[in-house]
C-alpha cells in the first residue's frame, strides 16, 4: 500500500462523515452522512492511522464538538469540526457555491438573463466565501502545526477553492496540497462567466496546490485550457502540468467510485428487502431513474422522451413502469422550485395521456427513500442517467453492482461516468428527445444475450476501479510527485 | 493585388446584395441590402471582374430573376439568384439556422429546458436545411461548370454549412472551397448540444473545404478543438490545420472590417445631418448603444448597469442620456418577443426611478433608423457594446471611424472585436453589472487626454485593417494554398 510514510493526512471537506446531535436524555449521538463523497473520503481516511478529517460544523452539537480539543474520535475516524460565522457560511453556501459555482460548472444558466453580478456577489465573496475558506485554512494549519513530519492535505470540492491559497500562505512551500474538484470543470468560455475576482482568484488559489484532480480526463483538459486562457499560465496539455512560479502543478483525472461490498450488503438488508416487495409489484418492466432533484439532472426531458417512446411504440403501453426516485434538493432556491413544478407538470401530462385503469406510466416519488432506491437498483430492466452534465454520477455504478436483471444503462454522454462505462451503455445526447426515446425502447426490448454481455461488462468495469483503487491512485501520484522533488 | 489569375470567383451567401421589386409602372427595380456582410462581400466581389454572387431569392421579383439566364448584371455585380422550395427554405431558416444554430453558437439556450430535439428537428434538417444547401451547390456547379480554368468558391455563414459537402460531391477535388463562418464558433461542449446528425454532418461538410475561416483566433481554435473532440480529427493547433483524408484544411482567422470611406461619406449625408440636430438636443453627455434586438446583445444588463451607475454616482443624474437604437429582429420567435418585453420593463424601471421633469435617463428607440444611428455615432461620449457573445460587432468599428467626440468604447470581452480593439477600450465582463456600471462612469468622466489617445488608437486600428485588407488576406492565403499544391 502506497501510504505516505509516517506522514499525517488531513482531509478537508465542507460536509463531514457524521453529524452530532443530543438525545433526549442529553447524550451525544451521531448519524452518518450520506452521499458518495463521504463514502469516498471514508476510504481515504481509513488508509492512514494518522489522518484527521476537517469539516464544517453543521448542527448545535457539532458546534460543541468544534469547541472541544481536536481531534475528536468517532468509530475509526479522527474529526476536527470548524465553526464558521453563520452569516459568512450562509453567503458562502447559498450565494457563492450554490447556485453560482454550481450553475457555472454545470452550464445551466439562462445566459441572456442570468447571472447578473453586483454588490451582492462581491459581498458574498469577500464576506462569505473567502473568510470561510480562511477559517478552513486556519484549522488546517493548527492541526498540521501540531506535529513534525510530512503532512498531506487533501482538500475537497467547490466550497473550498480558496483554501489552498491560505494554506500555502500559512504552511509555506513544504505543505503538500492536493485539491479534488468533484463537479465538472467547464470549458474556459463558461468559466469566464464569473466575475474577474472569482475566476482569477479561484484559479490562482487552485494553482497553489501540488495536484489538482478531477473525475475525468475531459475536466482535467478543460482546467488546463482555462488556466492558459484566463491566467495566461504555461501548460503542457500532454503531460497534464501547469508551470507556475517554478513549481509544477499536476492536473490529473481519478474517476471516483464506490465500495461494492457496501452495496452488496445493503442489497440484502431488511430495509431494502421490505421495499423490494413494493417495487416488484409495479406492473411490467421497470425503467428507473434515481436522482437528486437538480436542474442539471435533466428530469423533464427524460419524461418527455419516455412519453415520445410510448407514442411511437404503443405496444409498450402497460408493459413498463417508469419509477422516478427524486430526492428533494435546494427547494428554497427559486430555480429549483420552478424545476420541481415543471417535473410535476410533465409527469401529469404523460400519465394523463397514456394511463388506463390498470396502469400508470410514471410512478413519481419525490421523497428521500434510499432503501427503495436500492430495491429498485436490484430490479430495473433499464436505468436512465441522462444528465445535462454530471461530475461522475455514482448511481450508474451503484446500480450496476446490485442489479439482478441484466438491466441496461442509458447514459448521458455528458456524465463523467461515460469515460469508463460509455462503451457498455446506450449513450445519449441529453438534449435529443428522439435519441432518448429510441434508447429507452431499445433497452426495454434488448435480446437477453446482449443485455447479459453489457451488464457483466458494466459490473466488471466498476469492480476494476473501486473506491479503494481511486484512493490508491491518488496516493501513488502524491508519492511520485514527492520522489521527483527529493 | 493578389487576384486569382484568370480564375472565376463564386460568392455564395443566403442574402444577396440587392432585392428586386417591381414598380407601379411594372418596371424592375432593386434596393441594396443592408448589413456588414453584404458590404464585405461587395468588397470581395469587386476584386475580380469575373465574379458571380449566388444568393437566395427573397422576393417575387427575385424569383423572376432566378428564372432568367444567369448571371444577371446589376451595377458592377453579376448575380445568380437561387429559388428554393418555400417550405424547405422556411424550415432551414426558421427552425435550423435561427434559432437552433444561432442559439448554440452564441451559447444562449436555457439548457435545463431548451432545446429539446425531436422529429421536428430531424425534419427541418432533412427536408429543409439539407435540400436548400443541395440547391445552392447545384447552382454553384451549374455556374462553375460553364467555364474552363480555376474556380474559387467562397461560401458564407451558418445557413450554408452543408454546401461544401455537395459542392465537393459535384465538382470533385479540383474545386477550391473557402468557407467563412461569421458568427462565434463555440467550445466543443456547447457544439455537442446539437443532435448527432447535425453536429457531425456540419463538421464533416465544413472539412470538405480547403479553408475554414472565422473572425477571431479564438473561434478558429474552438473549431479545431471541436473537430478533434467530435470527429476525432487529427489537428495541429499551432499551424491551424486539420488533416483529413490526406488533405489539409486550413483554419484561419480574418477579422472582418468596414469600408471607412463609406462611413465618412455617410456621416456627411443629408439624412444623417437631419438626424444629428435631434441627437444633439439630448441633454448631457451621450451614452450610446446600437444593436439588432437579439438575445445575444445583452441589452437588459446594459440598462441595469446604467441604473446602478446612476445610483452609485447620483451626481451624474441629468448629466447623461443613454440613447439605445435597437433594430427590431425576429419578433415572431417567442424568445425574442419575451426579450423585447424584458427590455421595455427595465427601461421603464430605470426611467421611473431616476427621471425628473427635464431629464429622461434612457431614450429607447425600437425602430430601424440607420441615419439616426450614424448621427449618434458622430456624437457619443461613450459607446457600449456589452454582448454576451458576438461574432465581431461592426458597430464598434463603424462608430470609431465617424465619432467626433473622442468617445470611449466600452467593449464586451466576448465580442470578436475584442481581439483587435480590446486594448484601447474599457473591456467588461458582460455578466458583471458592477464592472459595467463602473466602466460607464469611468468612460463619462475620463480626462480629455486619455480619451483622445484611446479614440485615435481605435481609429488607427480600424484603418489598419479595412474591408479591403480583409478580402486581400483571404485571397493571399488561397494563393499560398494553391502554390503549395502545385
Amino acid at each position: 500500500m502506497a501510504q505516505t510514510d509516517g506522514g499525517r493526512i488531513l482531509i478537508v471537506s465542507n460536509r463531514g462523515p457524521v453529524v452530532f446531535s443530543r438525545s433526549e436524555s442529553g447524550e451525544r449521538e451521531y448519524s452518518r452522512g450520506a452521499g458518495g463523497l463521504v463514502t469516498a473520503l471514508n476510504a481515504v481516511s481509513r488508509r492512514s492511522e494518522d489522518s484527521v478529517w476537517i469539516a464544517s460544523s453543521q448542527s448545535e452539537e457539532d458546534a460543541r464538538v468544534a469547541g472541544e480539543p481536536a481531534p475528536y474520535e468517532v468509530e475509526d475516524l479522527c474529526l476536527a469540526l470548524v465553526e464558521h460565522d453563520p452569516e459568512a457560511y450562509d453567503l458562502m453556501y447559498n450565494t457563492l457555491a450554490n447556485p453560482l459555482l454550481w450553475f457555472v460548472q454545470h452550464g445551466i444558466y439562462d445566459l441572456p438573463y442570468a447571472p447578473a453580478f453586483g454588490d451582492d456577489t462581491r459581498r458574498a465573496w469577500e464576506e462569505g466565501y473567502v473568510p470561510v475558506n480562511r477559517n478552513f485554512a486556519d484549522a488546517v494549519s493548527r492541526i498540521a502545526g501540531d506535529e513534525e513530519g510530512e503532512t498531506t492535505i487533501l482538500l475537497h470540492d467547490y466550497q473550498l477553492y480558496m483554501t489552498p491559497h491560505f494554506v500555502r500562505e500559512r504552511l509555506g512551500a513544504e505543505a503538500f496540497i492536493s485539491f479534488f474538484v468533484h463537479i465538472p470543470w467547464p470549458e474556459s468560455d463558461y468559466w469566464r462567466v464569473l466575475p474577474d475576482y472569482v475566476r482569477r482568484g479561484v484559479l490562482e488559489s487552485l494553482l497553489e496546490s501540488n495536484v489538482v484532480a478531477f473525475h475525468t480526463r475531459r475536466y482535467a483538459r478543460n482546467f488546463l485550457d482555462t488556466a492558459a486562457e484566463v491566467l495566461g499560465a504555461e501548460v503542457d496539455l500532454e503531460k497534464g502540468v501547469v508551470y507556475r512560479d517554478g513549481r509544477e502543478v499536476w492536473v490529473r483525472a481519478y474517476p471516483i467510485s464506490i465500495d461494492p461490498s457496501e452495496f452488496e450488503e445493503l442489497a440484502e438488508s431488511d430495509a431494502v428487502l421490505e421495499q423490494e416487495s413494493w417495487v416488484s409489484d409495479l406492473p411490467g418492466k421497470l425503467l428507473l431513474r434515481v436522482d437528486r432533484m437538480d436542474l442539471s439532472k435533466n428530469v423533464v426531458r427524460g419524461f418527455r422522451a419516455y412519453g415520445k417512446m410510448l407514442k411511437r411504440y404503443p405496444e409498450m403501453k402497460g408493459e413498463v413502469t417508469f419509477l422516478a426516485q427524486l430526492q428533494p434538493s435546494r427547494g428554497d432556491i427559486e430555480e429549483y422550485a420552478r424545476y420541481a413544478e415543471a417535473i410535476r407538470e410533465v409527469v401529469g401530462e404523460v400519465n394523463d395521456e397514456h394511463s388506463d385503469d390498470d396502469w400508470m406510466p410514471i410512478e413519481l416519488s419525490m421523497e428521500d427513500n434510499f432503501p427503495r432506491s436500492v430495491a429498485a437498483y436490484k430490479n430495473y430492466d433499464a436505468l436512465i442517467v441522462n444528465a445535462i452534465r454530471d461530475g461522475m454520477n455514482l448511481v450508474a455504478k451503484e446500480a450496476a453492482i446490485v442489479n439482478e436483471k441484466d438491466g441496461v444503462l442509458i447514459l448521458s454522454e455528458n456524465a463523467g461516468a461515460r469515460e469508463e462505462l460509455g462503451e457498455h451503455a446506450l449513450t445519449v445526447n441529453p438534449f435529443d428527445l428522439d435519441e432518448q426515446a429510441d434508447a429507452i425502447h431499445r433497452a426495454l426490448t434488448m435480446p437477453a444475450e446482449e443485455k447479459e454481455r453489457r451488464a457483466s461488462a458494466l459490473r466488471e468495469t466498476v469492480l476494476d476501479n473501486t473506491i479503494e483503487d481511486w484512493a490508491e491512485a491518488q496516493m501513488r501520484d502524491i508519492e511520485a510527485y514527492r520522489e521527483r522533488l527529493s
